[in-house]
Order: structure tokens, then C-alpha cells, then sequence
């Protein structure tokens, strides 16, 4: 369709779709336009003509003048169906739906090789910025060594305000809901759940690994506590809901999306509010950071619009890595080192821990750092349930422990002496 | 020559062209080979066996199995010849040339044009930095407010040391040059040619704005000095050698290289050493920020590297913007606030300024902030003369002046009463 005009049925008419509406109707450059949009509930008012939706989702998806369909709704089952029927007719598609690519990540590959039909979804991961065009387009040779990033705006709004402003989880989730940053039912944000469909999506594109949330570590910020904030501002650090992944020295991948202590020489530091990031190491490019707007209306609408745009020039995923890097896998063969705090003692599993560094008990509130292999906290739950709140240290991974360098005074406070 | 194996023929063998050579045969993925190395000097003693090497250009670009020229030499001239010539000859050239690109810029659009064969230079702005390919594909609808940059690693780090250290410039390029940031013939990093030969290859990606270098306001850094660093510290700004091109209100584009006070809120202020970074403002993305190496030898092959690999899949830069924008252009009808330090006040021209904030006078070393007219500061001179340090201030773009708002004491201040 090159350099043609796109002919688009747009699914959803939520705060993106309208947005993309304004946009693609105020720029006649872009020689697109949406035919017909298609909504679940047909008695709303509208601000544009009752002419242009229909609630009968076949009607875009059988109409052979519309090329593109954009699928903006919440539902991610809907959604695959959709966007199945959409490639299956051989219609490209854009879609934002993070839950539902991570959720079926292969089957859209496959579906996409087999009609041949392009399928993009830049705005699925840090809302206005071009990651996963990046990732995909420019680091493709082999050479990426790790990603590292705040790619969720919610979570990092709560937690600037919980640094900033002193306040509990709560109060602070409260504003983020009052400021359109948090859904009503906030769950699948600040669970991490959001991060880690986010984060399963840039493993395909940056290490050409398919694999869903549920096969690596991920935690969200709900047990985070102004307690927590506390000693991380006497340590000088900020905290920040970190999605990562990084090649260890076996080629084997650690990756994870889990609080993480940053410090002010790490460029996430200086992530504040609504802001994404991410950085990547490899081995000539060396350190890239990139941010920007990782929630709202417009910066989702304008990371569609420019999937539709690349649509006029036959833009496609190749999705190299996965092609020619089939040998990566994760691994949860390493240490991290991590901060734990809990109300109550018997919260945490002292015996998980290969050593322990520091150890403060307070009054309904302690906490440990100490180093502990990624296998024992994988599947298991004592380090996500209430009162307990398990944080990264700087430069978490530890690939392997030399045991004669752990002091006496550690073993002490470990227990084992 | 989609996917198909690139056979290379590469002019130069310095530092990044030894760098290609060295990843392009360890990464055989990449299905890309040297076939011959023309240099200049075929004396010198080199790594790699004398028949890989010839002093022959025509060698190269009359071979008709090699289908793409990588020219990574110094002198621009003799760098366009190869180019054009490779154009001609229909074989893909990649460049990291930024003075040769900047210069030629319109005929090297007429040759890709007329010979159908793509020219590529990620290389030649912000090295390792994906910034010319996301310009030219992410911002492509017409959205794109302002671009402002650091795009020069020597004179960053330069400036890094007059900060932190306390030295003075000349002590501080002296450090660079040791420290292999800085050419032994500094001028035109310093002196900031370098910088707005990259913000003119800007500028076309950005706005579709083919311009020279000595159409809009531009100067080094030769004249900051350890006063000057002081005042930034004492006003809690750092000095950044930025490159800025911003759309005014009416349409047309106010764009510079000039030393700038930055404020620690501003994304740039964080940017330090031989570290590049570029912000963009667009009406739906709103503000994003990118940061990566500037300078070395791996950071620039690696861009050389990715230019490469995307010809394996029939990348060319498509110029949208210049195609479809074509009304932008450059005005020097705007202010600018500024900040002016001599070292003898006569050789200050005050009666160019519409007024004047501040006025401090010290023993041999005087400074002001004051309002001047950007066209009475374009091709005048008296603020580039040594003893004369020009920095912009923050947010230094000003639109109109209302000049019921001049208090009279800067009025007093600037000799108007």
C-alpha cells in the first residue's frame, strides 16, 4: 500500500480513539481516514455524527474498501478476536493492547507470516515513544547486552508522589486516580502486571525471546511504604518500578520487573511522575537512554498514528532477532541482591538467603539486604504478601558468589555462625 | 538487495573504519564482508594483510561486486567525490561525513534521486544515536515543535571540566585532546562548526529544511571561561553548547548552536561528558529525550554498522518533510535572552540590546543579561571576539516584546532614561 491512502475502521472511542479521530481528521498530509468506528455501547452521546458507528464489529472487518483497522478497547480477549479476524482478511492492523500481545504473542506472529499482513503496536509499550521501532529497527546486530526501564506511568507517579510529597501507598494511588494517571481499578498497574505484558513485548523485540510474564519474576508497588521511602532518602536513593533484562555471561537472559533502589547516576533517577524510560547497554553503541510520555490520551494517540503513518510506507516488523537468535533463553540461575522490609519478623524467610549485609529492627518495621538466588523467590509468595515489601539494590544481578569474601559479621547476622 | 549479502568496499582505515572491520567479521549474521580498503597512505604498517588494501578509489567504486561504498574519511571533498561517484555507479553508500553531507546536502538529495540508490548517515549526527532514522520515521506528521541539543561530545566534555574541575578552557581542551575527545586541530568542534553542520542534516530530517550552516546564528565555546563557569554555578545553571531549532508562532523556525545556560529541570543540564543528547517537542508526543555517546570510535561504527544492516532490508531515508513541508523556513525575526561577559566593556555593544536585565561590572570582567534582536546579533561579530563569552539563557527564545512590561530600572540599567 505504498504511499497510499489508508482507508481505516477504528475499534473503541475511549480517550485514544478520540484523540486519533481529531488528529487524522485536522492533518490531510497523512491521506488517512477512519470509515466507520465500532463501539460496545451504541446509546452514548458522541460528539461526531451517529453516522459513523456501528456496534457490529463485522461490518468493519467485511468491508474490503477499509485496509487498516486501529483497535483501541480494553477488553484483550475482544481485542485478539479482532485483530485476528483483521489479519486473517488480510486488513493491516494497529493496535495499543499490551495485555493482549504479550498474552498471545505467538499466535500474532504467526498470523502475520501466514497472511502476510502487518500488525504494529508501538503504542502497546511507553505510550509516545519509539522503543519498540527502535529495538527492533536499529539494535538488530546481535550486540544488545541489556534493557533497563520505568514502562509503566502509573506506578512511577505513585511512587514520586510517595518520595516527594511523604505520602502512604494510598493516598499517593488516590492522586494518580485523581489525575487520570491510575485506572478505577488500578490492579493491573500497580500488581506490575502492566509492566511485565510491557516487558514480555520488548524481550521479543530486543532478544528475540517469546515468553510470557508468568516465567519471570515481577512484583508491583503495593507494599511499598513510606517507611521504605524513608531509607531510601537516607541512602540516597530513589525507588522506581524497574522492568529489566540482562544477557548474563552464559548468554542466558535474567529479566524481571520489580522495585529497584536507583541511584542519582542512574538516568532512571530522573524519571519523575508520568515519565518512561528506558536504557540500553550494547557492546559498541555502549549506554542509550531515551524518555517520554509513557501514559495519556495524546502521547498513545500520536505512538498510533505513527503505526498508521509507517503503514503508508509498508512498514512491517521483521522481528530479526526472533529469526536469527533462537538460541536465548531466560534463566533464574543468578543472585540478586535485595532490600526486604516486613511488619512483622516472621514474615520473612531468613533461610532463603545465601548471606545477609545489613539487618535493622524496629518497632513493626525491619529490614535486611542480603543476596538471594533468583530461583527462591521465583513461585514463591512470602516476599509478595501484605507487609512485606522486597525492593532491588543497585546492580541487583550477581552472577556468582565467591563465599571466602562474605565476612564474619554478615554470617553473624545471617545466623550461620 | 533484500536480506542479500553486501559486499563493502570501505575508504579509510582509521579508528571507526578499523572498528567496522573488526565487528563486521566477528558478527557473521550480518552477512556483510569487507571486499578492499582504499586509503591514503600505503606506507603505514596496518593490522591486517597489504592485499585487503589499495590507494586506488576507482578499485572500489568500479567493481561491480561491490555493492555498497562505507566512506569514513576526513576530507570532505575528496569524501564527496567517492560519494557522488558511488551514487552514480548505483552502489548504496553509507557516511559518517557530517562537513561533506552538510555542505552537499541538496546534491546529494538530486543524486539518490536520480540513481534511485540510498545514501545513509546515522553516523554523521550524535554517533551512536538512532536520532537522524527516528526524525525521518517517528516525527513525520508535521507535529514536530522544536529539537534541542547537545550534538557535540568534545565540547561537552570540555565544558564538563571548566565545571567541575575549575579549569579554564584551555587546561580543559588539553584534557580532551589527552583524553581522545578532542582532534589535535580543535577548531571545528570548539569553534562549533561541527555542531551546526549536524543541526543543518537536522534540520532537513526534523523540519524539511535544507539549509547551511551560515544561514542561522551559530558559535563555539573558545570564548567560556572560569568567570563564566562561576556565574553559571552561583545561578545554579549549567553551560551547555546547545542546538536548538524551535517553530515560532508564525510558522517559521528560529534555529542556533550557541553556548546556553541550563537549569538542573531542564533533561540537557544531566547530559555530561562526551555524551550527545537531543529533546524533541511535538504537539501529540509532547517531550522526549534521548541520550547516548557522541563520540569514539565504537559508538560511531556502530551507527555505521546499523546503517549497513538496514540496507540489507531496503532502507533509504524517504524525506517526507522536505516532500511534503516544503514552506518551512529559518527567520532570525525573534529575540533572544542572553547573557554577555567581557573582559573590557567597550567591547560590548550595547546600544544592539532593547534592554538590559542585570548589569554586573568587576575588575576586568563585566556581564550582562539583556533582550537583543536575533537579526542584530546574526552576521555581527563583536560578540564573538575574544574577551566576549555570548550564552543564551534559559527559555532564550522570545516571540515580542511588550515594552510596557521594561521596568524602568533596566531601562536606567541599559541607558534608555
Amino acid at each position: 500500500m505504498s504511499s497510499s491512502k489508508l482507508t481505516i475502521g477504528l475499534f473503541g472511542f475511549g480517550v485514544v480513539g478520540k484523540g486519533l479521530y481529531q488528529v487524522l481528521h485536522s492533518t490531510p498530509t497523512l491521506q488517512s481516514s477512519i470509515k466507520k468506528i465500532c463501539i460496545k455501547n451504541a446509546d452514548k452521546t458522541r460528539d461526531i455524527p451517529a453516522a459513523h458507528f456501528t456496534t457490529d464489529a463485522s461490518v468493519l472487518l467485511n468491508d474490503d474498501s477499509i485496509n487498516v483497522i486501529v483497535e483501541l478497547i480494553d477488553d484483550a480477549d475482544a481485542a485478539f478476536e479482532i485483530v485476528k479476524t483483521a489479519l486473517q482478511n488480510r486488513k493491516a492492523v494497529v493496535s495499543a493492547n499490551k495485555k493482549m500481545i504479550a498474552e498471545h504473542f505467538r499466535e500474532l506472529l504467526q498470523l502475520q507470516q501466514e497472511y502476510q499482513t502487518p500488525f504494529l503496536y508501538e503504542a502497546a509499550c511507553c505510550a509516545s515513544m519509539p522503543i519498540v521501532r527502535n529495538l527492533e529497527e536499529y539494535y538488530d546486530n546481535d550486540l544488545l547486552q541489556s534493557i533497563r526501564g520505568i514502562i509503566n506511568g502509573s506506578t512511577n507517579f505513585i511512587l514520586t508522589r510517595i518520595a516527594e510529597d511523604g505520602l502512604e501507598f494510598n493516598e499517593a494511588l488516590r492522586l494518580a486516580q485523581q489525575a487520570g494517571f491510575a485506572e478505577s481499578d488500578p490492579k493491573l498497574d500497580i500488581g506490575g502486571f502492566d509492566a511485565a505484558n510491557k516487558l514480555s513485548i520488548l524481550l521479543a523485540h530486543s532478544f528475540g525471546v517469546i515468553t510470557r510474564p508468568d516465567t519471570f519474576l515481577f512484583n508491583g508497588i503495593e507494599n511499598i511504604c513510606q517507611a521504605d521511602a524513608l531509607v531510601a532518602k537516607e541512602k540516597k536513593y530513589s525507588i522506581k518500578l524497574v522492568a529489566g533484562a540482562q544477557k548474563l555471561s552464559t548468554g542466558k537472559l535474567a529479566a524481571f520487573v520489580l522495585p529497584q533502589f536507583v541511584t542519582a547516576k542512574d538516568d532512571l533517577y530522573h524519571v519523575q511522575n508520568e515519565f518512561n524510560a528506558l536504557t540500553t547497554e550494547s557492546a559498541f553503541a555502549d549506554r542509550h537512554f531515551f524518555k517520554g510520555k509513557g501514559a495519556g490520551a495524546f502521547p498513545t494517540a500520536s505512538a498510533v498514528l505513527s503505526d498508521i503513518s509507517a503503514l503508508r510506507y509498508d512498514y512491517r516488523y521483521e522481528y530479526k532477532k526472533i529469526h536469527h537468535q533462537t538460541d536465548t533463553e531466560l534463566t533464574h540461575d543468578h543472585y540478586l541482591r535485595v532490600f526486604v522490609s516486613v511488619d512483622e519478623l516472621d514474615k520473612i524467610n531468613k533461610d532463603d538467603f545465601e548471606w545477609i549485609e545489613e539487618w535493622h529492627n524496629e518497632f513493626r518495621y525491619s529490614w535486611l539486604i542480603g543476596i538471594i538466588h533468583a530461583s527462591k523467590l521465583f513461585g514463591r509468595s512470602w516476599w509478595k504478601q501484605e507487609g512485606v515489601s522486597l525492593i532491588l539494590c543497585p546492580d541487583p544481578v550477581i552472577e556468582s558468589i565467591d563465599y571466602k569474601k562474605v565476612s564474619r559479621r554478615s554470617l553473624e547476622l545471617a545466623g550461620v555462625v
